[in-house]
């Protein structure tokens, strides 16, 4: 049986586009003699399409979608993702659904069981899970067809007490299908291999997975489909980061007719090693990942220019150099703000990086609009001291000037805060915290070096002295982010221990961290919940990103 | 037996004042002789905890309060709300619990089974629904103790599959109890009743209903406690929006000592109909909730003080109102920041506001930075046209000069932007839309102008040309909403069905309303979702607030 599998990258919402692809793929395949043909999970509408789904409308624009393509099924098998609606008036009114469609009807409807609900996923607040099993026969073979998150329930604490995969056996399946909507983070690919491998050395039988492309805003689908046959010999394998489909050819026992792929040997389990920054972080797929979330953020939303305030230091200068490369040089605009605080360099390194970049840029000094700001302000401040107040003033002034040109010229304002700043709440709301994404937010501080260094591994694009000065806001004569916080050698794998990997105080200062450091840190963390509250969506590279996928209380009073 | 109910306002993740509240309450209870006293849903640790309930340290807490609270209970039952961990190894690492404490030890341990994950509720995120059930015997009585949830799944379309009622009725119980977190809409004190009382009504046995009170940054909940005796008669009814402990004799036929309440008619359900807006809101209901969420925000985030922009505008009238009743008159400071776009009538009819509230004020005209940031873009902007880049340059100048006065002497911005401009778009991020707590983010404007009538009910507070005028964001000359929006009285009701009610485009028009403007506003309430997300917390008053309970794809097309 020749299967074919096709990772595209959908607009949620966008029905027309969506069924458009998968149209034109399985009219590809069939002309390429297929008799099936597997796309990712809820690709008719878009994953994740979170409340969208409460609308009835939206249900049965869904519907009419897979009618549209079931239309093209004469000769080949479609195997769609869509919702359903749940003939039971008991529980959830939709099911998470494969659809099988053949000869121009639906052939069978395979429901989810397992519907993750922890991180960036929301699916049990929409669906019911399946409570019961059955496998698809098609053209003399049995299959056992199952959604996404039903093949990770292996391993030491499973977060189901079902086992879907367990059930379908029962009907002796031949081969298994998994279609998927899995998002990327630096070790999902590694571990979604071994967990696909996990399921054909337990259950024996060959499995096609099938996982979507592109990136939702802030959650990155990497691709990455696979083909295993019984023997859990990978003999396919699409590519990360991009679109593409595959035929393969299974023969009746169970062997692909491809070959077997050499697989590299898996990475060793990430960690915020600051000391092996380079060997243990997968920077070129962070890399790619940050692109593809710029590229289709603007494509999606129907943009196309970004500008970007440039400072001169390295968080600007990394998100400026990965928006030209997803968006091209001439649709990134930089804007240098200078201000009376600002050092000689500072200009001088944003204007050499954008002459590597050959982006545009404008150079508009604040110190007039902050002396304004500054005389209006005096019948009420007096003769009170500059402190925090006159920094803000000047940092929401960029804030306001770059949003000026953005809304004149019609630019999207890129967002150049970093995970560290984030989380312990170093930047002005209104001011360095503006943007409509949020590139660097999911990347600590020694990440964005190391991106940098990756920037640069061919020549140097980012000036050498924006890698090596070191960092501060230039708000005040003199001054460096090590005077408000931990050097990020420090700062960063303790906050990587909070935020990823959900250690208490206690246990971190159990791995050697200074007792007082770390009381200090996780207060600072929860005390500016508020702040990431109001901050634009950031693509994640991580297990644990700032955003959707973490939900922490704002009135609280924990650790601090 | 002699049963407290003790609705209390708890602090998310401040153990040692939770802890201290619930023993003071079982100690006065004790002190009256009460045999059992009972607490919200969670009361331990503050609902909703969220992703606080990930972190191992925090569920050690909860236990050891629970043990602390323990130690209190050697002469009374003492019920409280607690998550316990899942002894299994598949499933949740979590239930979300009732704990009964009783002569210094845990008596009993019951699990929620329904665990509501729909608009603001996410809890299937963190607990394991429990898979059996059992009645607690007490003093020679079995009681039916569940949580919350578990007794809403009565009705047409339940959520669930399972009624945990159902089951335990098997152990023939004397009556039930439930303990719930269940957040305040202008409808839910009368649902809750009804339910309670169906609940009642369909196993004939008495039922103690305790429900939390207080405001969790944007969810108020509303308190609202009920005592019915085994026929359905309301025998107890604790307060809206405050704190209350009362104590109930339940006869041992099922009858109370007290006496039986009178309750009200039901009011009719709830639409919004622009042309009987007073009398079908829960006015009184509502503008306790707004004060209650501001007081609480400021409390339980250790501020005092309150900085409001002040337009002149009905929006920053109302919200001045509310937040020098919650937080008191000398707490409040409104600053007035008139334009050369600016009305006369606008900065009157403030100044008058505020001698009316006997608030502080100030007046800070934005001329002059608005003309250096024109000068500094210049260079920039040519002789373009004035256009909505000059409007937001002012909105964002007053955004920055309030949040500097607030920064230097440590107010809180209360952000005044209602539900119709939210919901469309009509607001300027990082201006009008800068805030800490947005206060009227749940108010249509035709709500907006119902609260100003019932804040004057009395004697005039705000201004009448303030209620009376054509709303304008005088951002330009002679601008008025209606160049950019429909009129409100159309608007209002328009959003309504599609927001809160989810209904279709096609449905909406069904409903009489021009298609051409049905499309034009569903298209920018979703190509606005970019505006919402980057919002503070919005207090929420209706069944369906933006926010953490609406959760809409920022890169989507759908109805755009």
């Amino acid at each position: 049986m020749k299967i074919a599998l096709a990772q595209q990258n959908y607009h949620i919402g966008n029905f027309e586009s969506n069924t458009q692809k998968i149209i034109e793929a399985a009219e590809a395949a069939k002309a390429k003699g297929a008799d099936l043909i597997v796309f990712s999970e809820l690709s008719v509408c878009g994953y994740p399409a979170r409340d969208f789904l409460e609308f009835d409308d939206f249900i049965k624009k869904c519907r009419q979608a897979v009618e549209t393509i079931a239309g093209h099924s004469k000769d080949i098998g479609i195997i769609v993702g869509a919702p359903e609606r749940n003939p039971v008036k008991d529980g959830k009114d939709l099911f998470n659904s494969a659809w099988f469609l053949y000869d121009g009807k639906v052939h069978a409807v395979v429901h989810k069981t397992l519907l993750p609900t922890y991180d960036v996923f929301d699916e049990y607040r929409y669906f019911e899970p399946a409570w019961e099993w059955n496998i698809v026969e098609f053209k003399g073979k049995k299959i056992a067809l199952t959604i996404c998150e039903d093949i990770w329930n292996l391993g030491n604490n499973p977060l189901y007490r079902i086992c879907p995969m367990d059930k379908l056996m029962g009907f002796n399946p031949d081969f298994m299908i998994n279609i998927s909507a899995s998002p990327f983070d630096y070790t999902h690919d590694e571990d979604r291999k071994a967990v696909i491998k996990a399921n054909v050395e337990k259950y024996g039988i060959p499995m096609f997975y099938c996982n979507a492309v592109g990136s939702q805003t802030e959650i990155v689908f990497d691709g990455g489909s696979y083909a295993f046959d019984k023997h859990a010999n990978l003999c396919g394998s699409l590519p990360l980061f991009r679109e593409d489909m595959q035929i393969f050819t299974l023969n009746d026992d169970g062997s692909m007719a491809e070959p077997v792929l050499e697989t590299a040997d898996r990475l060793p389990a990430y960690e915020l090693d600051p000391h092996h920054l380079d060997a243990n972080l997968n920077l070129a797929q962070i890399y790619d990942a940050l692109v593809l979330g710029i590229h289709d953020y603007f494509k999606k939303m129907g943009f196309r220019q970004a500008i970007v305030a440039s400072s001169g230091g390295i968080d600007s200068a990394v998100t400026l150099a990965l928006a030209v490369e997803a968006l091209g040089n001439q649709n990134v605009r930089a804007v240098l703000m200078p201000s009376q605080f600002s050092t000689e360099h500072s200009v001088d390194d944003a204007v050499q990086l954008s002459k590597n970049l050959n982006n545009p840029y404008d150079i508009v000094p604040i110190k007039d609009i902050f002396d304004s700001f500054t005389h209006s302000l005096k019948p009420i401040f007096g003769d009170l001291p500059f402190n925090v107040a006159e920094e803000n003033i000047q940092s929401r002034t960029r804030g306001n000037l770059v949003m000026a040109i953005a809304n004149k010229f019609n630019y999207i304002l890129l967002n150049t805060s970093n995970k560290s700043e984030l989380a312990t709440g170093y930047g002005t709301l209104y001011g360095d915290m503006a943007g409509g994404l949020g590139v660097l937010g999911d990347c600590y501080k020694l990440q964005v070096y190391a991106l940098a260094r990756y920037i640069n591994r061919n020549k140097e694009i980012i000036p050498e002295n924006i890698i090596t000065k070191a960092p501060s806001a230039e708000l005040r004569p003199g001054q460096k982010d090590s005077d408000s916080l931990p050097e990020y050698h420090i700062l960063d794998p303790l906050l990587y221990q909070y935020i990823e990997r959900r250690m208490g105080p206690n246990e971190i200062k159990s791995f050697g961290f200074d007792p007082a450091l770390v009381d200090r840190v996780l207060r600072m963390v929860n005390l500016n919940e508020y702040k990431r509250n109001q901050f634009c969506p950031i693509i994640r590279i991580s297990p644990k990103a700032f955003g959707v996928g973490r939900r922490v209380p704002i009135v609280g009073k924990y650790l601090t």
